[in-house]
């Protein structure tokens, strides 16, 4: 059967972003006589192993010799072969879903072996980047049905790795608390964790870095700790203080996910079904029994209006219910940033003055984390309906909770140095006296990014004013942070076109819909 | 304004088909400041020009040192520098028309500004392979209705040259044949242009190379001549044959549909309005005032039935109507392969045999040409309606359609040495008696493009029996060509999966909806 042809392997050190890419020469004789051409697929075979990748066409020796096969980074390390060992090369069948993804594509509605097949191919990189993009505009457009995102999100965990948590805790809940997104300075989690953890309850909390967003979780936990934590010492650290604040990239929780997010991300598509399927299949992998929801609604959230949102809710409902995952999922005030700091060193030095009863702290902040503390304290089956928030409460002000975040930062590594806001910036003004009636949650996030944020930690933006403050002409609506002169000078540009505050008359301030008076206490 | 970092611009020789790639070392200080991340886009500035491109991040000084540029061969062309020229490099703005994708995406029907923006990005190579896929698949997705379609094809002449035969015809027509594809071996171009042009009508005809077939017509011409003429050797052509059967692609008539195309053929996605615009786009760009088209009906074929096949044409009616183009759609029976050959050389011996009268041609080529070429002759405002045929049958069999081809081939420039079949081959055998019921052009072309065809010249199929035809066991069916042993091998395991015919009783031959009897003569 196999006795195609066989080149020696050459790394090529092109970072391909989660994509298999083969480079082979024009002049290769395996290109020559089998007509491959660009783009085409090909399966390598090597050392018993085998991958799918798309074929560059290369020029140039120094990049790709006539009779050498170049793997990009992702799929040598995929192939988990050295360099030049012989490497057999054929055109590629179409990965075994594929048929299935076309009935997608087609409009039809797939069923549970169909989703499967779909997931198994994306996690082990059958799927160009091509099709990928297929998958997740047809699954965006002929919206999947709540079996359909089932059977998605089961797939999603069943070829990624699980964390059990039993030997932690036993019985009892393992409890987490996860944000659709969209909201920037939204760094609830960091309040939260410490709370419930000083409360007793098991809440290993892993979270992503920024994808399209100023900071992530993870980034912002960064400016104070290590978060890069390998499974075992993450498994001590929350045996020691019931509670992490990790980075989950590390564990593999579900692959299919992350290659998919590849490619969600330069699309700007998060369809309601692809976020319920990677949020649970993450959450359940991570071994979390028990999730508080926080779904941000808002003219510029992910969710724009109270029924967008209680669709969405009840689609995370019905499949969380079916995984066995116990949710409560809070629909939460999204008109605009939480806190006053977006980019990691600001929204960490917010989460800090929370956690220290700071009088300066930004209440918002405040009231939200305590909100959404409370709502996982009533997992607690000791814990009665409605007493969450005043036992969050408590333990915040009793110091309790910021005894708890320092004990998490040593376990997981606290930073030597403290980092701190990037050294340029400027002021952006109000141009004209007024009350803010509008604060662009995606302007000021691209603003952040283009400042620097996340990447570089004390780049972003430092709000002076939110929805409702009158401000004068003139007065500092908020200060821009950076690092480097080229990133001071992107953000000004998009400061100049656009800079996310809308000024108008008091009555103009839209409405929360969210957040009822009964939940703020 | 333009104070971003600049770097030294480098060739970075990798052909990544059509997609503008950069290349930037993940030492280098433009990647760290700003926080690039792979798949970012990133606008390119030199010379007064500028590009969009898609970032890769490299680890190997020798592909792009940490202070240069690397610029894929595709972005580099179109860039048109030298190396070591000063780039400025910047997070890019997403193309105008991203807010018209992704109202497509979001199912809303678009107007002509919106379309004609997206073409025009396109053209321009603003979109990454990731928004071109989201694109074909929502238009895919959402069947892009009439108007759509219209706007579409418009804008898609609106970006590319036009030929103008102005000089060459006066004010008659100019008359074009084309067939929406899919059968293997239906090569009737290369009989109805010699045909027509030797009675006296303009078929300036240009054809494109095969995308996922085993053979374009571009293909096999060029067994026989050059096909890749500048566009005034064209009219030189034209002006003394009437004729010509040349490559299309030199002449860029319709760049954002080549592009299109890149993606559209690894999905293997070819949806009505996609086809309608591609096809009718080039024919206008290439300066057809009268085309006859070819819709082939069949189970194996790109329309299955009877329906399909009346939408479509509609749909192209509708469509030519409005561009002012006169269009005579014929469907015709695409149930098998047309004549016997499938591959370049073999093909064009098929032709060649039809236009020397040579009884041992495929008859089955020859009628359908004569149809066609009928239905063409009718366009000729001195010919009455249902003359054609005749005429057409009168020229083939009077030896000068071969004159005309002959003199074609010459102008074009004739390949000095005939080309012949691989010499490497195998039999496909009959397993058992009966009557051949199902003959699978998608099947015999997978064969035949695993054998080697069209790059191999040579490689193809040669079928012994077609539809209806009984057999005996171990008869041969058809015989595979090719010129190398790793080609013959992968075809031989096709083979082994399945041979793409069907035996049966001979009442189970399907029927030929498509042609009437009145048709044939």
């Amino acid at each position: 059967m196999n006795n195609g042809p066989t080149l020696p392997i050459r790394r090529v050190a092109i970072d391909t972003w989660r994509e298999n890419v083969v480079f082979l020469h024009r002049d290769c004789p395996v290109v020559r006589a089998s007509g491959f051409q660009a783009l085409a697929k090909v399966r390598v075979q090597a050392n018993g192993k085998s991958l799918i990748a798309v074929l560059n066409v290369v020029d140039d020796d120094c990049i790709c010799a006539p009779r050498e096969l170049g793997l990009s980074e992702d799929a040598f390390e995929r192939l988990g072969t050295e360099e030049g060992e012989q490497a057999r090369i054929e055109q590629a069948e179409p990965a075994p879903s594929i048929a299935a993804l076309h009935r997608k594509i087609a409009g039809e509605r797939l069923g549970h072996e169909d989703l499967h097949a779909i997931v198994q191919d994306i996690a082990a990189a059958r799927y160009s980047r091509i099709e990928l993009a297929a998958f997740v505009v047809a699954t965006n457009q002929f919206e999947l049905d709540r079996d359909e995102v089932l059977n998605l999100t089961e797939a999603m965990i069943a070829c990624g790795q699980r964390i059990d948590w039993q030997r932690e805790v036993g019985a009892g809940p393992v409890v987490d608390k996860h944000c659709i997104g969209g909201i920037p300075g939204n760094r609830t989690s960091m309040v939260v964790v410490p709370i419930v953890a000083a409360h007793g309850m098991l809440c290993p909390k892993t979270s992503s870095r920024a994808i399209t967003s100023p900071a992530g979780t993870a980034d912002t936990m960064e400016v104070l700790a290590e978060v890069e934590l390998p499974l075992e010492r993450l498994k001590e650290i929350v045996r020691a203080t019931h509670g992490c604040l990790a980075w989950g990239g590390t564990a593999d929780l579900s692959p299919a996910d992350d290659i998919l997010i590849s490619v969600e991300r330069p699309l700007a598509i998060d369809s309601p079904g692809q976020m319920v399927a990677s949020i649970l299949s993450k959450k359940v992998s991570a071994g979390a029994t028990h999730l508080v929801l926080d779904i941000p609604v808002g003219p510029t959230a992910k969710v724009r209006n109270m029924p967008a949102a209680q669709r969405l809710k009840r689609l995370f409902e019905y499949v969380a219910a079916r995984l066995g995952l116990e949710l409560d999922a809070v629909i939460t005030d999204g008109r605009q940033p939480i806190g006053r700091g977006i980019g990691p060193v600001l929204e960490a030095r917010d989460v800090m003055q929370v956690l220290s009863n700071d009088p300066e702290a930004p209440q918002d902040l405040r009231q939200k984390a305590l909100r959404l503390a409370g709502r996982v304290i009533e997992f607690d089956p000791d814990v009665r309906g409605g007493d969450g928030y005043r036992i969050a409460r408590n333990i915040l002000e009793s110091g309790r909770a910021l005894a708890k975040m320092n004990a998490i930062i040593d376990a997981q590594g606290r930073r030597a140095e403290p980092l701190s806001a990037g050294k340029l910036g400027f002021d952006v003004t109000a141009p004209a006296d007024g009350t803010v009636i509008g604060v662009d949650n995606h302007r000021l996030a691209r603003i952040a990014r283009l400042s620097g944020a996340p990447q570089v930690r004390g780049a972003g933006i430092d709000l002076m004013v939110k929805l409702a403050d009158e401000v004068r002409a003139g007065q500092t609506l908020y200060r821009v942070h950076a690092q480097f002169d080229a990133d001071l000078e992107f953000a000004r540009r998009m400061v100049a076109s656009g800079c996310g505050f809308t000024l108008g008359a008091a009555d103009q301030v839209p409405r929360d819909y969210a957040t009822s008076p009964a939940d703020a206490k």
